[in-house]
Order: C-alpha cells, then structure tokens, then sequence
C-alpha cells in the first residue's frame, strides 16, 4: 500500500540510483523539459496518465505508484525552512540579499503585483566562460498585478 | 551620529520618496546596473568612494552617510526566514518547490559543487507577452566545484 | 523624515482613534471598497495620487505621508507566523484544519494549480441570523494552472 | 492495530488513488457537504456510526478504521507552522496580509467578538469567468461577542 | 500622539507604580470584575465610554489615552510563544501536560467541540488551606459544538 | 520489546477504540478522579502497582506495558510549542490573553511566587445553561511564595 | 516616565559601571545573599521597602525606580530560548546532557515530582584546587510530589 | 545492525523496566558514581570496555550494543530547545531566571571566562527537611578564563 | 530498496563499530585527507567509483549503497540548527562570538568578498603543548569577490 | 547615560566610520592580536584599564564607555540563529557540513572531549595563491576531555 507522494518520490530516487539513470533520460521519454519533468519525479508536479506510464516504465514503477504520479502533490521539496543544502542555500541567501532589491525593480517596471511562480517557467543552462563555467537560469514569470476593487 | 547601514538605507529610503526618485536614476550616477546599485542603496553591497558621494549627492546625504556607503554591510534584507512580502514570497517559493530541481540538474551537468551566489550578477527585465507582459530574470553564477584532497 | 510606511499606518491609526473616523468613511473618500480601502491604509495596498491625497485629507496627514501611501509596501502585517489575537487566530485556524480539504477541492474541481491572492477580492458582511448574526466573507480568487513546459 | 487517525486517514488516501475516487463520491455516501466530508476524511472532523460506515464500504477499509472515524481526532492539518504547499500558502498570504483588516471590519461591525471557526462552515464552487475561471469561497462563521463580566 | 494600545499599557503601569494603586481599585471603578478589569488595563479587553473615562480618572490618562481604551486591541499579552516567566509558564505548562487530557473528557462528555475562549469568564480566589493557602481558578466556557453541514 | 511509554499510550489508545471504553471506566477501575487517570493514560502520570495491573486488564494490555505505566514518563503532551487543535488552543490562547492578568492578581493578593502546576488538581463539569451548556473547570494549586534568602 | 523593570535593570547596570560599585556591596545593604540581591537587580526578584530603598541610595535612583523594584517583575532574562553567552550556554548545556539524567535519578529517589525553582536557593562559591580554581554551586530546591486524586 | 546510540539507549532503557533495575545498580556494576554511569547509559557519555561488559551484562545486551557504548555519542538528551517535561524545565528555568546573576557573579568572582561543563561533576542527594525533603545539587565545574593573545 | 544516502550513512557507522574500524583507514584506502573522506562517509562529499568501491570492501556495502556513495548528497550533517552536541556547540559558539570578528578582519585586508566553503580544506591536527594537547585546526578557503556589474 | 555594552560598539563602530579608521590601528594601539582586539571592540571580550583607555583615546569615547569596556559582555555577536550574511553564513555553513567530521576525528585522536572556544585563538591571514589569493585561518583551542567520577 502506497500512502503518500514521497514513497514514489523515494521510490523513483532508489531506482535512478540503482539503474544509473539520468534525469535528461527522464525528461526525454515525458517528452517535456528537465526543469519539469525532474520536479515532478521530486514529488512537485503532476503527471498525466501518458507521462506517468512512461516514467512508470523507466523506473519500473509498480500501478499504484503509476496512479500517485497524476495525483496533485503537497509541495514543498526542502526538510528546513532555511535549505542547510550549501548549492540550495545559495538561492536562498540571493533571496535573502537580493529579495528587497528585486521587489523594488519589479515595482519600478511594473506598478504593485507579482511575478508569478505558477505561471512560470525556468531554464537551466551551461555557459562556456574562460574563467571557468558559469549555470545560466532564465527565471520568467507573469507579471500578476494587483487592482483596486 | 550614525552607527549602522540600515540608518543610511532608511535616509535614502525617506529621500527617494521625498524627491519622487527612480532607482534607474541612482543606477545611472552610479554608472552600474540597476540590480547592483539598488542593492546597494538597500544595504547589501558596497560602492568606491566616486560612487558613494554621486549617490550622496543625488539623495542628499550627509558625509557621514557617504562614508558608511563604502563600508562592507552586515548582509540579508529580509526581516524573518520565510518572508512574508508576497512579491519575495513568491522566489522563496520557487527555491522551496525547484529546489531540489536546481541541485539534480546542475549537479547531472557539473558534478557536485555550487552555483556561486558571490560571483554572481542578475538581470530583471519586462518581457512584453500578448497573454500579460513576464518578468524575466537571468541569473548567472559561476560553477564552483567541490574537489577532494 | 518618515523613513517607512509603517510610520505612516501609525500616523493614520493615531489620527483616526484621535478623530474618531470609521474605515467606512476612508472607503467613501477613496471610492472603493471598504476592504481594499482599509487593507491600504494599514500599508497592504498601494494608492494612486488622487486616493492618497483623500486619505490625507481625512486623515490630516503631511505631504511625506501621502508620498509613502503611493509606493509599493512590504506586505505582511502580522507581528508572527502564528498570529495571537483570537480574531485573527481563527482565520489561521481555518487554513490549519481545513488547508488540506481546500487544497483537495480545488484541485478536484480544476486539477492542479493555485487560487490566486493577487487577482483576488474579499467581501465581508454581516448576516441576520435568528441564532445570533454571522460574518459572511466571500473570497473570489482567480485560479490559476500549473502547465507543463 | 491503528493507534491513531492519522493512520486512517493514509489508509483512505491510498485507497483513494487506488481506486480512482473522487471526494464528491464519498461527500454523496454521507450525504454532506462535499467540504465536511473530504475534511474528515482528512483527520479533521468526526462522522457518526452511518456515515462512518458508509465510508468504510466505499474506501474497503476495516471495522477498526471505521471505529476510528468516529473519534474526535486531533485537529490540523499541516506539517508546518508556515505552510509549504502554494495553493494552501495563498491563503496563509491572505490572512497574513488582510488578517488586521478582517479584524478592523469585523470589530467596526460588530464591536469585540470573533467569528466563529466552530459554528462555521465553507463552500468552494467555480466561478466562470471569461478571463479565467475564479475559485468562488464563501466562509460563514457566527459572530460572538466578548461580553465584559 | 499615541499609536497603539501598548502604549496606553505603558502608560497605567507606570501610573499604577507611581501612585501605588491596586487592580481592585480599578475593577471598582469600573464596576466589573478584577479579571475583566485587568485584561483590559493590560490592552486584552475593550472599555465603554464610561469605563474608560473612569479609568482615566483613576490612572490620570490624557483623553487621547482614553479614546484608544474603547477601541478594539490586538490581543495576546506574552512576548514569546512559550512563557519565560515563572507563574504564566506554570499554566502553559497546565496546557501542555494536561492539554490531551482536557481534550478527550471534553469529548467524552460533549463529542466534537470546543470551551468557548470568548464566552468566557474567568475567577481567581484564595483558598485557605492548612497546608498552605491556595488559589482557586474556575473557568467557565460556553461548549460550542461542530455540527455536520 | 517496549521501548518507551509513548508505545504504551498508544496501545492504549488503540485498545480504547478497538473495544469501545471510556475514561471514565478506566477511572472506576482505578478509583481515582478522571482527570488524574485519563493524563495518565496519556503518559503524563505515574500509577502504582494495583492501579497499572487494573488498567491492564481493562486495556488487555502485556506485562511490559503494566510495568511501564508505573515508571515515571518524560511529559508534554502536545506535538508543536503552540498547539494546532482548536479545543487545546483555545486554553493556549486563555493562558496568552490572561496571562499577564492572571500574574498580576495572583501577586496582588499573594505576592511574589507562583500557583504550583505539581500541588495541583483540576476538576472537569459539564454546567447546564439554558444558553448552552458550559465547560466548568476548576484548577486547584498551592501557592508557592518566593522567599529571599 | 518609567513603564518597566527592564529600565530600571538598566539604571542599575549604568550606575554600577559608572560608580564602579561590585554585587556584593548591593548584597551588604540589602542584607541578603548575593545571588537572591544580584538577581533581583538584574529584574527577577522582588524587594521591600528597605531593601529597595538601600539599593535606590546605592544605585541613585530615583523614587519611580524604587517603587518598581517592589513590583514584582515579568522574569526570564535571557534574549533567547538558547542563551548565545558562553558562560551561562555552559548551564544550559548542562540541562540538555544531563536532564534527563537529573530527572531519572531524583525520580528514583523520590517518585514523580519536580525540584522546586520557587522553594529553592543557590550559593556559588570559589573552590580553591591546584589545578586550576573550580566554581563551586550548591543548588537546593524542596521536592515536591505528585500526588494522584 | 544496530546504527545509532539512540537504539542501545532504547534497548537499556526497555530493559530496564522489563527486569525492574535501578540506576544505582548500573552505577554498582561500573564502580563510578550514579550521575556519571546514568549519563551514560542515557547516551550521553562514553564508557571504557570493562565498564560497557559490565553494563551489557546487567540489562543483557548483544555485544553490538556493548560495542556501541564504548562510542563517543552525539550528545544532547532533549528532544526540543525548550524542554516540555516540568522536571527538566525547572532546570531550564534556573538557568532562564539565574543566568545573568550566575554570570555576574562568576565574573565578579574570576573575571572573564566560564564554569566548565566538561571538566564538571554534579552530585544529586536527598536533604532530609522537616518542611519537606530537599533535592541537594553540587554542580563542580573548573573556571576557564579567556585570556587576551 | 536503499532510498537515501542516509540509510548508507548508518550502514557505514554500524560496519564501522561492528568491525571496529578508524576513519584513518577509511582515509587510507581511499587515498585521501581523513577530513574528506570522513565528511564523505557521513554524507557530506561524494566519491569516484574507485573510491567508493574501496570504502564498500572496507564496511561490506552491498553495491547498492556503492551505487549511491557516488551521488551528490543533500548537505548538512546536524540534526538542528544550533547543535546540541558539546564539541559541535563549541564550533558553533565560535561563529557566533567572532562571526563579525571575522567578517571585519578578511573585508579589512580583502575588501567585500567571501571565503569559500566549496574551493575549501581543513587539516585537523594535535599539537603538543605541556599545559594540555590542544586541537590545531587549519581552515583554508580561497577568497571570493564580489564585484560591481 | 550608557546602560549596555552595545551602545559602546555602536559607537566605536561610528568612529572608525567617521575617522576612517582601521581594526589593525586598533590593534597596535593596544598591543594585542588584531583578531582579540577586534572581538573586543565588537563587544565580545573585555579589556584591562591601560587597553580601554587606548582604544577611548583611538576612538575619542567619554569616560562611561571606556568603563564599559572593562565589564564582561554577552556575547554572541549574531542576530539570529542562522547568521544571514554571507561571509559568516559560509562559516556556519562549515560547521553544518563538516561538524560530524570534526567531531569524529577529534574524538579519534583524543577520545571524549571536546576542542575549548575560551582556551582558544585565532589566526586570520592572507594567503598568496595564483589561482587566486586564499584566506587562511589557524584555530587553536586546548583539547578538554570528559572525565568518569
């Protein structure tokens, strides 16, 4: 008997280690991006019965865990509100620096609102740089604004 | 007398609203990025001596402020570990949800180490989209490895 | 020197136990709902020129108060993540008991996704009832989809 | 041996999953709202002898869980104080940026009292719209006074 | 000008302390009991007009003071989550060794529901004893109880 | 192998479910007042030997955990520093609201020292009110001065 | 105005530093032992009428601060659950290695029960050895009983 | 496999119980005082292999478990910062109310520096009181000061 | 099924006790500094297949665990955010005492920038001293800028 | 009136702002380390007469702070819990990663112990380094070991 999201997310974890899996591996049979397809194996999205068949079949999932993979997940992927993680916690800490700084430009730009996490999207790329390789992300975000009423 | 930066952040604060100032317009006597220069007038970075007095003289500062504008502040600009600002909430968000997204997939490309929050730069810009224009963000961090010894 | 909005909400709640005002009056200077009006004033919303410079004028605030009402606040206005007054506390205990039961329903109704804060409006009032007169809110938050990418 | 509701309520979310129900079956089982029966099973409520069982031939569960149902459980249904999830998070954000307005408006109304979280109840529904479908809630909690003694 | 109500607080303690006055001389004029009274002395409770005005009479408060006693307060009087004082821990700890307790006889007597915090009263006494005098607290709490809906 | 009393709650528990009991009856076969037997079921009391051996029949419990009820447990009964269930916070928010009340009038009429939460008895009664029965609680407990020395 | 113990705690702490006077000559005119007078001046015990007033002429403090001096104080005085200093993290460190040795081995002695922190005294004293002096403290608290009702 | 100290901390403990031991005889066997050999069998010390046979003979350990206690533990016997237990907080509170005090006085007495927790002793014993038995500590721990470099 | 780096975490400290083994052959066979192959035993570094298969024939691994030595693991190796062990505390104690100590001293001679936890050694080392052995401890982390963009 | 070591720090803190003064000028003018002096300065340890008076001299400050600066502070120089600036964030962040390492291979090479934070110095230096310059730090601390009694 599966109980919850995080026995799958466990289970796809054992698997991947056990078959020496990559995540791009899992993100071509989905047939959608990395950045989706490995949040979603990490228990933070939704699967429909295709995807999650073909996930399934990869990780040799049994049925029920294939079922789990379409239901909508509580998110949330960290076990600390402050990620101890050192590569993690170098988005939190820009967070932390950078949070008041990237609310006053959004402001500036677009008037009071949001930049959306739901309507959202991410890319994570290898720059070649001389002075040593940098991790490019694209973060875009629907600008959500507030109004009146 | 004046004994910390978040003094000088809250005059430039007061004066930014007294004087209907832009911070495009502090980053362009600054003659740097608007992220870097906001951040600064926040209280997380640290600028020369030439940039420290063309923000003094466009928010009005007294000496004592200009000198503080040049001295390495004590980090973090948010008032609790989870911020409560939706607009900040929403990239603590992103790292709670993607979180764990960001370290397998950077770690699948470069093998275990750090995307570095230190040499680091961030781009905020308005990305007009017929749907509702997005805020796009580009971050960029160099790859720093963790290597045996 | 006023040097944040939370000088500001101090000033117009002092004002207004000083003169005695009801939000309903600040609503009607302003011409919106009494919720979004109130949320405003107690630095949660941003005003346009014309809505600051009524609430000024109620509220018999200076020019640098009515500036501060027109920028974007840092949003949040608890004291703690659980709140201790026993009004507010019975909302938080709303989304503790029934979080999850929210959260199942929407999802029920519009697969995954979220129900937004932002594009959002609330209703509060009072209902005759012969067992004692009840608070009706009705909350109307667009709901916005996860989509894969 | 089930030594605590919580156990019941991982029983019913797996047989949910397994057998492909929708908490608007079971809400019809009992014959309640779709909002009391998915918050009991939840762990949040307590069904009466008929309605338990009802509820144990739906989700096959055993005479104990049945027995268990019938308990008063104890009540919350969050993992954090904070919660993570973000459909659940955005009504944490609502009350944390409209928890001292509620309170203003309510008080205004009413003078000191609370709304009730006891003599309460809650209906979710779809709202169309041509913008996008909005999630509709209509909460209706019974006022009660603070009477001085 | 005064901008809450701990400073209305601040402001009867050290009038309290400066005129060596008794919380009974307060419950007196005011014509209520010594719990009621005190609460609202120390910014929990709400006055009338002629309540307050007594008060201040007594406590020697400018009316501006006198005003903020008949406004509604942000309620919790313990600066930290768990109470570091010796005689107020003493009673969390009532709640954190008895707490299950009261919850299950409660129950057992009542099914699902709560005590009432709000219709509520509260009476403290000496006990004489022989063995050492005691204090005597009756609490009495309307039972509210959940009702299916 | 029973390793620590939190087992022995909750065979208990599980035991008082399964066969349908009430505390009351455990409080009959032990002979003492529901309140003391009920926390102790809870762990959060020492029983002697008869006392443990009457509960063990009525519970069917093994000899292990008949002997572990007569060993002193680590007490505290509540998951979380504020409590999530309403009923048991409600008494938290009696102790948060009144705190700072109940403290002042103890040492009005005592002086400085504490009402003991160990010398200390608590009695639990329904009250029959025509506006809706009542929970009627009565705490007894030494008072302890401090004393310089 | 003085609205706290806490200011008064900081009078006293300015005047010793500024009048170079030692805790054992406020112990001599109180006439008490130096840790009930030291913590009584650090804002956590509670002086008479002659004791206060010795300290008020020690200290030079005004008549106000030597009318809250007979108040008895909020205690607790530490800044954080976890105290940062190193010397007193020493005795918390003691409390979270040896607690539960403590507890088993006064259990043992005496049955269920607490060592009284009210009933209690504390003497620290310097314990010559020629292998560096030692602290020596000899702390003395009245062992209450659980009694079972 | 046993992988932690907190299982043959478990195994000691259920022990224990199972055969009705006392810690004076786990102090016997060892030939070192109860405070020490307690700590240790609570995981909190180390025992050399002599003193762990002895006590792996007494409560009937596998020679894993014997191996295990001659391991340094992970130290830190409470399961949360603030301890629940009324015992133990009676301890935590000592060091909340009496931590300046003890630490004005030390550093009166020796000047910069701590009471060692690690080069210390403590000696629990029962004071024989016509007024009640006293629980009579001796904490003995060596003065460390910090000296300038 | 090994589905965490955690459980071969516990599968190498149970080998490591059961067969007696020292981090110093760990180190030995692995080639390496005892201080990162001992951090990468305890799931804080990760390892070359060679390695990895070294450390299995050392602690008897079965491949599975092999498998997952090799991945990059999820840091942080404390239960808590201030760590309750003594040795640990004391580290973390340094921090806190001379964080900003050493914040001012690398900005002074650095300017604003950090010192790297990844690009980073340690080297732990007994040094003789006839007043006791002291612990040697050499940290050594390149110097990272950050820079105006 | 000065009541607090912190304003001291304030103040030497603004002077060497506003006299562009450097931590190694301090250090020379009192004839210690720079790391000592600088701890010192920031508050966390304390000088003699002739060293106070120096640094009163270096920073101009009256009498009452160079008094301060002979008295023991409380120490703990950090904000919160988990520092937020990134400089010391990297040094907790070594004892989050590293911690069980430093603490397994100290207790390998001394047994049970711990490595003294009083007993203690530090050594912060520049280290040349073609790939870029190092910051190299030498912590010494006397090993203490637990003692049987």
């Amino acid at each position: 008997m599966i109980s919850s999201r995080e026995e799958v997310t466990r289970m796809i974890l054992a698997s991947k280690v056990r078959k020496g899996l990559q995540w791009r591996e899992a993100a071509e049979v989905v047939g959608l991006s990395k950045e989706f397809v490995t949040a979603g194996c990490l228990g933070q999205m939704t699967f429909d019965k295709a995807q999650a068949e073909a996930l399934g079949q990869l990780f040799e999932l049994p049925d029920e865990a294939i079922a789990w993979l379409q239901i909508v997940p509580y998110k949330g992927s960290l076990p600390s509100a402050v990620p101890s993680d050192p590569l993690i916690y170098r988005w939190y800490e820009i967070v932390s620096v950078y949070g008041t700084t990237i609310k006053e430009l959004i402001h500036e730009e677009f008037g009071d609102g949001i930049m959306s996490a739901i309507d959202f999207s991410m890319d994570i790329q290898r720059q070649a740089d001389p002075k040593g390789d940098r991790v490019n992300v694209v973060l875009s975000g629907k600008f959500l604004p507030y109004k009146s009423y």
